[in-house]
């Protein structure tokens, strides 16, 4: 039952997000022998202000 | 200090919510004797097009 | 899909998590109106020197 | 590789957000040996109606 | 800065984990146009006692 | 009631744990406005082998 949560910061488009759910499940089939139906994907997705790395944000730079 | 998510479509109406957050709090107290104080339930929805069962999204079905 | 997860202190036994997993998935079929098939509870143990509540352990209390 | 994850009640304004990223990374790196290159701040928002402590919303006081 | 982390039951081996990273690493960099360098993978293993599907435990089955 | 997690890689000792926790609660206290007895800190540790950056792992390199 792999449940993969995929954070990243908003704006890309609907193609995109359903490209992404689609191929992270076959790849998880594929590598660690899971079924299709066992497979969740989630997409959970960041405000650039809510976000830093080594202390700066998106928002800031 | 049991602390609960759930993540869930959204959707739901507020009495939903509330009677969600008590009744998930009395069933942890119940069952691996916590006390109230120390039960901490979130919800957190999620977007038809954010999520994926077998590669497939509700938004797409 | 709602997917429910609990992270508590470890310590309790296994048939308090078998009956926490039972009556937590029947509370969210109850309280938001999903099917038993779609609920799905994780549960998640720390330890008490990887919690701290007010900046102190139970590990140091 | 540290990430770390704040989950709050909505509300706090740009100026502490920025704050409490440049301050945790900062306290990240002097506690864990961790360069702030290799830390990731996450802030989580959360809605009054979406949290309940000891089975209550701040919503619902 | 893609974060993607992947829940599944504890039991595949070190060359399943490392294909998993290496391969959700490519589709993430291939579908939402992000650099491999800004992509984290994290892996967390579930016991079977500490699942539950429809309420029910792969350990108990 | 801020709920902080931090993941990082495992090897860390317990007074570098200790210290984390106190001073991340200290931080979050003084940046967002919080009382000390609602913030919570969870560390938790990831194994070499399930963490990749750019597709590689620490257990790999």
């Amino acid at each position: 039952m792999p449940i993969v949560t995929v954070k990243m910061l908003e704006g890309r488009n609907d193609d995109q997000k359903r490209a992404l759910i689609e191929q992270i499940t076959s790849t998880v089939v594929e590598t660690v022998d899971a079924t299709p139906e066992s497979v969740t994907v989630i997409i959970e997705e960041m405000k650039p202000t809510h976000l830093g790395k080594a202390g700066k944000r998106p928002s800031d730079a």
